[in-house]
């Protein structure tokens, strides 16, 4: 855990520049739109160290891992997100010396992350060499509004200096992922050119052909005067821009501001890309800081009055919360069925930024508590779009008749993973999409969806399991070997109690959907089950896998087992662990972690917290006394679910403490790994911690309820919710 | 299954040119001398497919995967063996046209490896597109006298060609391995350099720094005659040697002795080597084709009048056991204990070519057996020399207190494979060469070793038991929980049966052995125990783990149980599964294997195997019958073992019928993989099913028992043991 950030209800700020926390920092700065963002890197030149990382929602590089593939049934790719090229990058000099504040003396620094009205503003006092001394305030935002325009603001103010200020604002394309094999660039520069006013630069993905193209035109002032001085152009092969300075005296202020415009062929065709860039950079310019930093503003003034959760007498959860749910919407706002939510957001490229089964788990919620219905059927959509793959890929698994197993994580359906342990063994994420189905129309009864695309999905999945469990003789019931539960301390298990419960519960529920669908729509439901050759026998089958399935319980506590043998292992709690052995991912190996009672995130809890109805408090209250002192809570979404389930279990102390530390996770660094990216999936846990832990909220049987609860510590908490019925 | 070979008692042979089947011949035809060995690469060009191998035991690259590591613990390299310089080029051309067989018309295509004498001959007639047609012979071995020496004879009778036949014997340095992440070299050149009489290439591994060096000479013969004509040099980057050649008329013969040198620098310090390697070359050429083959072939009658296996009547039997006494002979005669038993011998890159446990189980009584005991003591003494990488290793994997984990696979004692499974997982290893000093003491009773170098093995091995196992609650019990058994289909299971009867056993041997040396040498055994600070606490603690180990038992049945959980596996024989899905480990993906109940190679049974004497036959009778219709035998080892097994448990028929698929696994391509290499540890198991298990031949209490039987196809069979006593 490393605390250097200051409390502030809406903002994030750091005091001093904590150069060692600059990767950390990089990552917690980090803004976005929810189409494109990027980390808080330095828009001046940084020689110390430095993650560059832009990104473009949607854009991704399938890398080539069929050297390195072990098993049969490995993709010959992993895709993952792409480093795009820079559009932050505005080099300084005075005369002949680089701003760098890796080796200046740098003095006042401080960095503010604006979250009100997302903005992030970094000022600081900077000495040369040669002892020139300068002033500097630079802001910069992505808009909400217009998602395809940044803009940004360098100030620099002479202390002691007089002699030439010069900005390079550039796109630069010279960039590479972190994260690749072979150390190989993904991106081939079609085109770099600058014209008079405007310069772009023009790439293509090596593979997949995304075309990406970033506009840049600029004002300067000097002395708040706007200056018209021809700009020297650049025009590398892979960096293109301009230079432009001025001469200053002592306390004189010169100032560039950078509009850049950031398209892609995802919206766009190619062959239009870098025209409408570089009208949407020069219509910016003309706009006007002032003119597009409002209406930036007053899409998130429309977020935060819908949206704020307030929480009276705690500013470190209160600027947490807000956090969480700024970095949520800067991740992912739901225009776009292609777009998911990536576990790091624009943070970093940690996970390969390819959705996982956290989306259905928490972010749905989140989406289907704060937005329009649409949002969260856009979240449906991406997988119903991917059924065709999902269906591919079990085939490829050897499974037959139209199952389906959705992969472990994905950008456009195809498995990105190429560990057996997730990608072959990790199957409960098709419960969960199943799940999310459920949820979808529990809120928005939607049913609408169910016709059109959520029961192909379910019968899909439900061959799936159909074909994925066998009949124990010994047992006389069905089991589910090989698999990895939610608990990703663990894999290959046979009969994870999670699991096994999800599967009967998708068989139960895709019989309820069918006969639902034939009540609503018999012609619809006829036709389905012509297209994909259902019939009853399927029914009958599912109804008997469900009605003998096994679930390893412990006969003498009554304790539901996470799995059979949990009670061989290694029985150590999360207590006992040395705290320089912790994170135990990273401080313990594999074997010793998979041998151990540890547990990484919500694994039986799982189930009580999606399946909360059906389950005696008390159960549930047991379960949890018994679980969470093994729980490590190593995965961010695993703070946020237990905190809801003691609210719901009247642990009110617990509750909280497990709420400050979703909430903080990132900015407290409780994962030690924050420098990679921010967890941004689990931020949503956070919000389900306040919104249906504290507040007590849920959707039953078409009512909404609330049983609110509120910690000791707190003098007043609230929030908003939006229910959008689909009408 | 694919059978293209003739049948014959002394060697195997290809009539007519299976272009098909090349990359297959090149593993089946290799050859070797304990020391160096290569494919059967053709030495003319060859356009067609081939996989190029030429190596040196005890030469190897660790290639980087710091990139791809996904696990704390994992090394950063991936040792694996070098495709060395191909030392036995030699381009033909006639005119302006170069032989190549992908291209020219081929016919009466023989190749022959004559496994009496150790040559490998290939006669055939070839036409060019120009329509000259040249009978071509061409011999090569390995010298098994001077292991630094080979020697190929190229011979070409024209048939209707008039004109200029050139040879040019080179050696090449542009080779790559096939097995590589980033398809990079291995090797930097360091000088090529072509003399009147001699030409050589040195090179240096670009990680590790070894060097290697080959030298070639040559002889010339036209029409036998001895013929001198001055040669044109060839010093390219990467290649050296000499391009030669002769007008011939109809009729004539030309012949073409290529004499090479193969030294490197685990040998010669590396200023000499490049002087000692032409030395050597023209050395070998002064004395002449006729001599060096005999000195070789002198090697090889020694070592067939002194474990020859015959079978009388049973000609594919015959052949296929005398192959694979040949090739394990060809791989590993025990001068140097640097070397070990490659997997795939010399005959490719397959699994990286490192050592495994295969040595301990059934490569160790195959050598105890046939040799003196130096040679089985040279493979202990490998895993002596690598037992303070085997203490790190363990500490790495968070164990202390002078605890060793041997590894997975290594060529100096470094863990080269980084999947957890394996690496971390399958510990049984660690028995296995308990076992192993175990069993040479009982051959040679060299309680010398015991004392100088075996008990601290022990030790070491008994103090990770300790740590490694845990004692369950539930069970009152010890368990071993998160372990790989020998049946490569399953990994991270509780309480596999065979790893925890090992581990029991090495408590109870080490305890056992330190009561012997107690006797033995009570001085030593004080020093021993206070450098090591060894206590009794120890024994104690050992035996409290001895007594109360929990074993998997099916208490309906009386079968022991692979481990927990397999009476759950989906239930399918090896006799059920379809052709096309054969072999299973290329058909189907690895969690499907993993939930099923098929077993790659003996689990159960190999403790079964390894403890004959703590068994009843019945109860193992009983365990075979289980077992070994759900075993798909896709590893080398498998058949044999179990053929021993049956013998012994007066399974006749299947004793044979295991025996032969043992024996002829590589000829008759059992794996559909013999392209990528030999199975040559798995020859091992042949002759154990020969001589323990036919022969039932057997160590115990000091005495040597024999129980022949023979298959009633036979009418006889004979083998020979040596038995070497250590005075």
């Amino acid at each position: 855990m490393n605390k250097y950030l200051q409390y502030d209800p809406w903002s994030i700020i750091e005091e001093g520049f904590q150069e060692n926390k600059q990767l950390a920092s990089e990552s917690i700065f980090s803004i976005g739109n929810g189409q494109i963002g990027q980390r808080a890197n330095f828009e001046e030149f940084y020689s110390g160290e430095t993650m560059l990382g832009s990104y473009i929602g949607g854009i991704y590089f399938p890398e080539n891992i069929a050297n390195l593939n072990k098993k049969n049934g490995y993709s010959s790719n992993s895709e993952k997100i792409i480093n795009a090229p820079n559009w932050s990058s505005i080099h300084v000099r005075l005369n002949d010396e680089k701003l760098d504040l890796a080796t200046w003396d740098v003095k006042n620094f401080r960095r503010v992350l604006n979250m009100r009205e997302g903005i992030l503003e970094r000022t600081f006092e900077a000495t040369s060499f040669k002892g020139h001394r300068i002033q500097v305030t630079v802001k910069r935002f992505l808009s909400m509004a217009e998602t395809e325009v940044a803009a940004i603001s360098f100030t620099i103010k002479s202390l002691n200096f007089e002699g030439r200020i010069s900005f390079q604002p550039l796109i630069d394309g010279e960039v590479k992922n972190q994260n690749t094999i072979y150390n190989e660039s993904f991106w081939n520069i079609l085109q770099t050119k600058t014209e008079q006013d405007v310069s772009f630069l023009w790439a293509q993905t090596r593979k997949k052909d995304f075309h990406f193209c970033a506009a840049l035109s600029y004002v300067l002032y000097k002395n708040n005067e706007h200056l018209n001085i021809n700009p020297t152009k650049i025009e590398k092969e892979k960096v293109a821009g301009f230079s432009v300075g001025t001469d200053v005296k002592i306390g004189e202020t010169v100032c560039l501001n950078k509009y850049i415009a950031i398209t892609s062929s995802l919206k766009h065709s190619r062959d239009e890309l870098t025209e409408y860039a570089c009208n949407l950079s020069l219509a910016s310019r003309k706009k006007g800081w002032n003119q597009l930093y409002e209406e930036h503003t007053k899409v998130w003034n429309k977020i935060w009055s819908e949206m704020d959760v307030m929480i009276d007498s705690d500013l470190s959860a209160q600027q947490a919360i807000r956090f969480n749910i700024f970095q949520l919407i800067q991740t992912y706002n739901g225009n776009d069925e292609r777009l998911n939510v990536h576990p790091a957001g624009f943070s970093g490229e940690k996970m390969n930024g390819a959705t996982r089964w956290d989306t259905e788990a928490v972010c749905i919620p989140f989406y289907l508590g704060n937005f329009n219905h649409n949002v969260a059927r856009n979240l449906l959509n991406y997988r119903y779009l991917h059924l065709p793959k999902a269906i591919q890929n079990a085939v490829k698994l050897g499974f037959d008749k139209g199952a389906a197993l959705y992969p472990a994580a994905t950008f456009n359906g195809n498995e990105s993973v190429n560990e057996w342990e997730q990608s072959f063994e990790e199957i409960h994420r098709n419960g969960l999409i199943a799940y999310s189905i459920f949820n979808y129309i529990r809120y928005t009864n939607d049913y609408n969806y169910l016709i059109e695309c959520g029961l192909h999905e379910l019968i899909a999945i439900a061959r799936f399991w159909q074909q994925r469990v066998n009949f124990s003789e010994e047992k006389s019931q069905f089991v589910l070997c090989g698999v990895t539960g939610p608990n990703s301390f663990d894999c290959n298990v046979n009969n994870n109690w999670f699991t096994n419960y999800i599967v009967v519960w998708t068989l139960k529920y895709t019989i309820e959907s069918i006969e639902k669908i034939k009540k609503l729509d018999i012609e619809k439901y006829e036709k389905l089950r012509n297209d994909i050759q259902f019939n009853n026998d399927e029914i009958a089958e599912w109804n008997n896998i469900a009605d003998k399935m096994y679930f390893p319980v412990n006969n003498n506590t009554g304790i539901i087992l996470q799995q059979d043998g949990f009670l061989d292992k290694y029985k150590i709690k999360a207590s006992e662990i040395p705290a320089h052995q912790l994170p135990v991912s990273l401080n313990w190996t594999w074997d010793r972690i998979l041998r151990s009672s540890l547990i990484c995130q919500p694994d039986v809890l799982l189930g009580m917290f999606l399946f909360d109805d059906s389950f005696e408090r008390e159960t549930v209250s047991r379960n949890f006394d018994y679980y969470e002192p093994f729980t490590v809570h190593e995965s961010a979404i695993s703070y946020g679910i237990h905190s809801v389930i003691a609210s719901n279990t009247a642990k009110e102390q617990k509750a909280l403490e497990l709420f400050l530390n979703s909430c903080r996770f990132d900015l407290d660094d409780l994962s030690c790994n924050v420098a990679d990216g921010l967890h941004v999936t689990g931020m949503a846990s956070s919000w389900l911690a306040v919104v249906h832990g504290f507040g007590g909220m849920s959707v039953k049987n078409d009512h909404l309820h609330f049983t609110p609860r509120i910690p000791s510590e707190w003098n007043a908490f609230s929030f908003s919710v939006m229910i959008s019925l689909f009408i």
